[in-house]
């Protein structure tokens, strides 16, 4: 958007309203999607626009300031529901800023992280967002030199980078506690994997569960998963292979739960009757999985509202405000008191 | 990418790797993440690749042909599963040309659709791919002269432009055919909206099956959804409270079948023992409800996948090939014959 162009004189909304033959409230219209035009008037006004490099409103004076008006999004799986709830915070928060976001994956690997940051930098965005990632915060803190960076899953707290992080450690723990206030002794954990920073902290919030109630900590109910479905119906299958004894499943994250329920549902165990469980995450999908999931909100679009927010005071050299609000547990119909 | 610095010579990887001090072979296990290397080096060698304008490989020679080696996407709902596994297809179609994706979302909105197409022209992105939407086919022709584009869910074949649409009349059609084969003969329908020309043609499908078996069409057996899971339960209720007999749904997609399916749990009703259900576009979280959903598969992931062959394809002045695979009815654990 930066280019030659800029230094003629901008076309204004009355130019561009002579071109395409129409109002300059109809004009006006179809740039704020406030009513709908016929599809021929609507051609004639994009054909106008096009021809006279015209950018209305906030766009126009962020252009002024020699600002793109565009943010970088670097998400890790763009297949995923987890970065799904986030982006779509992101969104909001860039409503009616005259910002626009163009969206970049990482994939999980860090050098293709590394690689896509460049590309936005060399698009010229004001800043990005990065959801999670592979990238050290020495990398991150790099970057952001060039342009104001917030971070997902990261601390960061210096001038160009913030980073907002939810308590995992927590989460997992008033996930236990629950069940433990039912009653449960014997609470089986499908965890994540184990290179992964959320998965041990979501551990520890297991084990401080079982200390704080003095319950010992039996290894053999841990089972490995890799937060995806399969992996969480093959670790309850691993339970019951190796005869372990529980009433109550905690899962690391809500796909792994959903693969716990298909397991017990082909084995004929009802939920929650027989066994109780609890996943971790709240994906939108969890209030209709039948029965309901009781699992741990994580504020995922409070985030993606949170970061733009904070993205957008760094770009405008304001004070960063906003903080992640704190992990509840979601009670529905997965859980019930041991009998 | 493209401004004043391409102008001077293009740095070679031998001189970022001297500038980096470290040995050409580690840049180049950089630049294709075959390899771990120290998080030291790492930034040592993005800095240098920085600071010396360096373009890699597939990338540096588009860049001498005057091109970006960046497509624009445009998604309609960037947390909605069914764009996340099209994009996962336009990721792998993408993977070793050399391109990166940048994706915006226009919001179901015309107007913000092609105000999102407008900003990736002027981006100077080579193509672009548009996921469904709202803009009329003509105004997808007057923005193709500027860029090769590429749609789904349209009707598109010119040198410029060109349309990928799956058959939703069949795929509605051997839902429905497979719940009489199996016996049923009250068959309810939850549809999209009537606006909607993908719900329109699975309407179409769904009474065409009816007709060819001589079974009447009952209209108070088809209750309008929105395609969301919380219209799924409320159409169900709705056949409940309206005292309806029926022993098989038909949901018009599989959100609105999961919402179905909690309806009849709620009830006590059991799936399929009690009542068949069938979905529509098989996410891939569909094999693992309980139970599993027999739903149409659409090929979703094909069609990004062949959606950013064809417009390589044109970027590339070549003929395009590739046609969408028919689709096929996914016989999972919620539908059986009637007793």
């Amino acid at each position: 958007m930066i280019d030659e162009e800029s230094s003629t004189p901008p076309s204004t909304l009355l130019d561009v309203a002579r071109r395409a033959g129409v109002s300059p409230s109809t004009v006006s219209r179809i740039l704020n999607g406030t009513a709908r035009v016929s599809e021929d008037k609507r051609v004639a006004v994009l054909a106008a626009i096009d021809d006279m490099h015209f950018a209305p409103n906030q766009m126009a004076q962020g252009l002024k300031k020699g600002r793109s008006m565009t943010i970088g999004i670097v998400v890790q799986d763009i297949s995923s529901p987890f970065f799904d709830e986030t982006l779509r915070g992101v969104d909001d928060g860039l409503r009616g800023k005259g910002y626009t976001s163009v969206i970049v994956s990482g994939h999980w690997n860090a050098e293709e992280e590394a690689d896509r940051i460049r590309l936005l930098l060399g698009r010229k965005v004001d800043g990005i967002i990065l959801l999670s990632g592979r990238i050290s915060e020495q990398t991150v803190l790099h970057f952001a030199n060039q342009r104001p960076i917030v971070s997902t899953g990261r601390d960061l707290h210096t001038k160009n980078a913030i980073g907002f992080k939810i308590d995992n450690e927590y989460g997992a723990y008033i996930a236990v506690r629950h069940l433990i206030e039912l009653g449960h002794r014997r609470i089986a954990y499908v965890s994540g994997p184990p290179d992964n920073i959320d998965a041990a902290e979501r551990l520890a919030g297991y084990t401080r569960a079982l200390r704080e109630a003095d319950l010992a900590l039996d290894a053999r109910l841990i089972v490995e998963g890799n937060f995806h479905e399969a992996s969480g119906l093959l670790a309850v299958n691993h339970l019951f292979d190796t005869q372990q004894q529980f009433t109550a499943i905690f899962a690391a994250n809500d796909l792994s739960a959903y693969g716990a329920r298909l397991c017990l549902y082909r084995k004929g165990i009802r939920v929650p009757d027989d066994i109780s469980l609890v996943g971790f995450d709240d994906l939108p999908g969890s209030s209709y999985t039948a029965p309901p999931l009781t699992t741990v909100h994580q504020p995922l679009y409070d985030i993606g509202l949170i970061a733009t927010n904070a993205l957008l005071c760094l770009i405008n050299g304001e004070a960063v405000q906003g903080t992640v609000p704190p992990l509840e547990l979601i009670v529905r119909e997965t859980t019930r008191r041991l009998r």
